[in-house]
């Protein structure tokens, strides 16, 4: 394993292994391309980390890597995707060409996708679309880690939602963001390290205020961000991801039945819309007006600008690979 | 003026007040309802205490009470409506049949409204939409008084979102909320009281933090709510309220040139999704599994549930009027 790769080695790397463990080609680039995109970005909790849960998840037999996602075309605006216990990112692909043909036609289309595993960032599937000239808005939720706002026990699960706005000859401004105050993988990292966490992040399995680790990890749960406005927040992309696509609720989870296995069977929801078709907004030139504005407002930068300063650094000088990641990628590709 | 009035007197009292202060009566009908629905909700803050506030602002000059919204069907699944300077609910009265139809049409639509004065709750605009079987999003920007997260001054509005969503058989489940920490009015509250601010909540003029109330009204700011997430919803908000609708942005306000002025002259959006046009998401029995869930995880009450509880109360024995607030009506219908 070389210790510095170009995005199109690693890309070609972890989708090798995804294929050694029982992921379809066809399936397997598109996983392959999110998870390198992360790595590519510095977005290290959701690059090369993952793989191996990736590959606990297929071994497990908790998810499908041979699944053909089924596109619905629903309505003029609106695409059923079945993603038939497969990955997320292949069900999208193959919707993709539809929802953007209904986004321009109709000037507004949304994508609903079920029983879909999301193991990434939510950044990566939206940011195209965005590219492609849509305002973009996606919600995933997942199996139950969070309480609703005044509950003692996990419903929801972290329920990231990522919006993605387009801008004239740059890369689009791009956010994306669990509804949780903390991430599951701090929890974790503070138990492997004996920290203790922060106040107001998490609860016990009784549902008291806790700031250990292992209580939160050992039927515990964690807080959503802001008080009662990020579990409103939860709520509505649950709704949106699950209810609206007919995915399992967050606490409808199984995935406990499948040691290994650390996915979602949950679901997602896209919308795009298309700000050229309103008349008169004059949008692309506007939002320009207001990004000089918050720059003007003491603003060091946007959000997704430090991950596109070592996106270039990753196109100019390839990725480096540590000596553990190089090793636990010849590892995944032999296991 | 009696001590005890119905929804209709009430509303038809608030409606005359307006016509007083120039509002043609057409016009004066939608925002008396949403000003009424506030109070017989007990939703104080959003009720008959912004009376004045319309009454300075109409007095001012700085809102057309006589403006014609221009509704323009954009696209099948967008619509364009032109408030024209006036108030935001005649424009949204006026669009929501296009609307309606639309989003049943095409199963998702959106209502673009620019240049419009919203100044009251946004769950009035949405949950009537949800009582059809519509999933309603629906967005506000607002003049500045918020920062955007590791900003120095203020460019955003506290730019509420809300969301509702219909249940069978019951009044929807409807959350709305700020994108900033504390409400506006709550700091003027605390400014008449000389009491201090929690820590987190404001900065001063020169964007360092403070807790005094005064200081964060005399050219200070807000902070969003749960950081930069919050930070993150307001941008999405300022993005489809303001720049899809080609309304002000939050940093472009001028209602200083109108001494009184107490609204923003901005823009909203409506999203309404048709859940019925999803195939085999068996959506109305899936939602009301979710809220039992909800409820066994030690929930008391979902959002809204209060209001409903309150409002039962005002349509069952009708509502009590202050002596203060009896005054005060009878003094706006004469001034």
């Amino acid at each position: 394993m070389p210790s510095t790769v170009s995005i199109d080695e690693l890309t070609d790397i972890v989708s090798r292994i995804l294929v050694r463990h029982g992921v379809r080609l066809d399936n397997a680039a598109p996983v392959a391309e999110t998870v390198v995109a992360a790595e590519r970005d510095g977005a290290a909790s959701h690059g090369l980390l993952r793989l191996p849960g990736y590959v606990t998840t297929l071994r497990s037999g908790w998810i499908d890597g041979n699944a053909t996602p089924v596109v619905v075309d629903a309505a003029p605006g609106l695409i059923a995707t079945d993603a038939a216990n497969g990955f997320a990112q292949p069900a999208l692909r193959a919707s993709a060409p539809l929802l953007r043909d209904k986004a321009r036609s109709q000037g507004i289309a949304a994508l609903a996708i079920r029983d879909s595993h999301h193991f990434a960032a939510v950044w990566p599937d939206i940011e195209p679309f965005a590219v492609d000239g849509f305002i973009a808005l996606a919600v995933v939720n997942g199996r139950r880690r969070m309480v609703v706002w005044d509950g003692k026990r996990k419903v929801f699960g972290t329920n990231p939602m990522g919006f993605a706005c387009p801008r004239p000859g740059r890369l689009p401004l791009v956010w994306d963001q669990a509804s949780s105050v903390m991430a599951q993988g701090e929890i974790l990292l503070a138990a492997q390290h004996g920290e203790e966490l922060p106040a107001g992040v998490a609860l016990d399995a009784e549902g008291n205020p806790t700031t250990d680790p292992n209580a939160t990890l050992d039927g515990g749960s964690v807080l959503p961000f802001g008080g009662h406005k990020g579990s409103s927040i939860a709520f509505m992309v649950e709704m949106l991801a699950a209810a609206l696509t007919g995915a399992n609720f967050g606490y409808e989870d199984r995935s406990g039945e499948y040691p290994g296995a650390q996915t979602s069977r949950a679901g997602q929801t896209v919308i795009l819309i298309d700000p050229a078709r309103l008349p008169g907004n004059r949008f692309f030139e506007r939002i320009e007006s207001l990004f000089a504005a918050i720059a003007d407002s003491g603003v060091s930068r946007l959000p997704a600008e430090r991950r596109y300063a070592q996106r270039d650094r990753s196109l100019r000088d390839g990725i480096a690979l540590s000596d553990r990641q190089a090793a636990s990628l010849q590892e995944l590709l032999q296991a």
